[in-house]
């Protein structure tokens, strides 16, 4: 017996639910669990079905294909741990994190590989016995250094890439290559606050929270679609240093978290949005 | 064209949610919203249907039930506002919160009258046009008393009784007159500080946590399901009585999203817990 | 006996809260309470001390005076009650809260009026017997409508003017004749989305969080040094209306909140900041 | 130049802040952070003051316990850093925490040895360079094992001993060596659910809220006083194992922002409660 998760996206119709569990039931695959939601204002249609049951996937997507409207995405996603390569720069706190989580159980993920543009986490990454890469940017174009990271990531063909507070700005080509699958953790609650030193922009408005999101990575910095975000309150007592060391503990949380609802299939991208079942 | 919503849980079987929509689908009703949950450790189905279109109840229920299993519950429930009557003691902010929600709209209700064992709040009561009704305790027995408050509060037939910090106590015998239709709001987080003065309490234990709870009431002191509860920080500086001003406004605000969640047909009691969909 | 307030703030130098606290022990003032923060990076020292006892003010002041630095600022200040003007457009929420706080003694000021340039909410606010003024701004130039507006506020001196979701922009004239004496609440978690229609602009942005923001009104929009701030979380399920609806009561708590800090000279304002003891 | 912490707890009497800070003053030691606050209740003021200078701590200490009345207490603490002993059992997540926030210099303490009565950790903590004693309680009786583990730790003279989710009772013999010393983590948010499977229990009790408690053992089982708590919200989709998962993040910042409280020497334990200044 396996299990898989069907995830669905469409133009809403009526009786799309109605048809996609006939479906389901028709194969004998159990629903262990359902969410859909339904977008009113763009008529467009999400569902996310955890299935148990002995697949026949070709069958069953044709059947599918046929039930849905024009425009449909659907995938059906095997229950195979996801692999990641992670990308870091200095600070250790979000990848620590991810490395703990992984270490215990807590994140099913495989870490294929770290590669950072400094080698400061080197030392904490072999310490879990993952392959540290390091890459560095210096006296290299953006383009020679995002190739060498390219060939660096991408001979681990990694299902998602994680910026774990690495810090410099990808191009465009490189976004390309991973199209939604670049998760990255911004320490602000965005749109405060985007770009460089979000902590001192936040100190000098005198903000009284701040916090961190993970979204996934697009062509505009810090504009991609957001998956979580989180915050903490501070105040007067807290400089730009305070506020950079107290957002470590939320930087760190939203951004594995938001890893677990990825690679629990929960996360579609609509738009530059993104609904989470 | 009208909307209504259908509530259902049963034990859990395979294909429910394609039967059930399917249905929907057969009499023309279009989903507008559905949510579902199955508690797989008690093998239970709750589902949450949104409909509209133009409705035969009775064929639509038959039809429904014949699909069901053995010990399913359903309900289809119309968009008519929900009709309460709230209990009041003394403290006016909950009682206040949920008149200007009411007045401006926030909270789609009827208030058919606010019932208080003290006159405190006639003023404010009728200030909003409302019927008070002065229930005095004094010189009653338990039973006495609160055949008065039946007697009060009966004549509008309510669907659900509000207890906004309304403080005695309510006997088996008029908790059964209202299964699961009594909200109280508890000032402490449950299950912690039962009981009278929970802010003393919480002060002497010394939390740095102070919270609210709504809940349905039932015949153990306030041990009722849980529907909603929130916290807020507080620290050395809360005497008892900052404790009980701070908690205020989280007593009022996590009553008043307990009250829109039941009129919203939401919430669902399984066991002594309960499912929000 | 008296209660009194002393608020210093002033160059940081070694031996003030000595100085201080001395002239305070000479005086047999009691010190019931005391905070104090320095901004080091600015060298800046902020005193707030409540105090009991027989105040003979100016030669208080004077002990006072001869030992603080230059470029010093002290104010002492009564325990009488705050005056305020509130100035509301449509709706409700704010303004209700707010009337409800000072009905039951939560918020200890004195409402001398409401000011509206519709007259959505005279109804309620009589309902207080608070004077209700309906200055429209229909047909007038901002400066025509701004005078109005002043010759209704002033009448009443008040001691802060509070814009209780009051929507039209302020001009640097009328901002001046109050200045950090104007309360306002913004609709969003500032600095993101500021001016007009924070909630679609959340909305469009997907952030899964959505939040309120007191500050005191200066000349730039929303720029003001902020008080309070906070947050509720939302997903993918809100519209723009419903994250509207849900920021209700954030709105209504963090205006109550720091109209609260406000009126117990809580508040200093430095820069752009705010140091709140 | 250094720097010193200095901590007075003692009865309140007019001009405390005076008479210590002009202490302070005559000395020549610059305020560098100062905050206090008096109990009001009880009549005890606390006061912690953040000194920079040349200290000579003999004669400082005289003039100010010259000048406290009877029945105080008070610490001139250096700035060196604290050293810790942590117990372990099987759960790797506070752990992991508080070694990788040592590791980057988030947490300024030094850990002297990990000491668990499982050898699951031993792997993790070695991996950071740090000693791990496996004691082992299997065969033994409590006292035994008990001896074991003071004979572990006392070998490194620990400032503090820090229960990372160690899960055995310690005796009031074992507490008395370390009073107000050992710092547990509870994982539920106290005094809810005190003692075994919290989360069960929580999830029986169908709350919509967990949390986590750090406090300070004394001899009643998670009685002790509180120094942080915080929450995450949950719902009926959580299983009582789904709650102790996402719980585990709320367990390990909450130790770690109580262990940063506590070496920051900003916690007074008073009666049951604490003080955090």
């Amino acid at each position: 017996m396996e299990k898989k998760t069907l995830l669905t996206d469409c133009p809403d119709a009526i009786g799309l639910i109605s048809k996609i569990t006939n479906i389901c039931y028709k194969h004998q695959l159990n629903i262990v669990h359902n969410n859909e939601f339904v977008d009113h204002a763009h008529n467009q249609f999400f569902m996310r079905t955890e299935l148990e049951g002995y697949f026949n996937d070709s069958t069953f997507l044709d059947d599918l294909d046929r039930a849905l409207p024009a425009g449909s995405h659907r995938r059906l996603i095997s229950s195979a741990r996801k692999r990641v390569v992670i990308l870091v720069t200095k600070e250790a706190h979000c990848l620590g994190d991810i490395l703990v989580k992984t270490f215990d159980g807590t994140l099913d993920i495989e870490i294929a590989a770290i590669v950072g543009n400094y080698d400061h986490l080197a030392d904490l990454t072999t310490k879990f016995n993952i392959p540290f890469h390091h890459v560095s940017h210096e006296g290299l174009s953006r383009e020679e250094h995002e190739q060498k990271l390219l060939n660096a990531i991408n001979q681990y063909t990694p299902d998602y890439v994680v910026l774990a507070k690495y810090m410099r700005i990808l191009s465009p080509n490189f976004v390309a290559q991973f199209p939604h699958k670049i998760i990255n953790i911004h320490h602000s609650f965005l749109p405060a606050f985007i770009g460089a030193k979000p902590y001192q922009q936040a100190f000098e408005r005198g903000v009284k929270i701040i916090g961190a999101t993970a979204h996934f990575v697009t062509n505009d910095l810090d504009e991609g679609p957001i998956i979580t975000q989180n915050v903490i309150p501070v105040d007067h007592n807290f400089s730009a240093t305070d506020m950079s060391r107290a957002g470590r503990d939320v930087e760190k949380s939203v951004l594995s978290k938001a890893l677990g609802l990825v690679i629990d299939d929960r996360v579609f991208v609509y738009g530059n949005r993104t609904v989470i079942l």
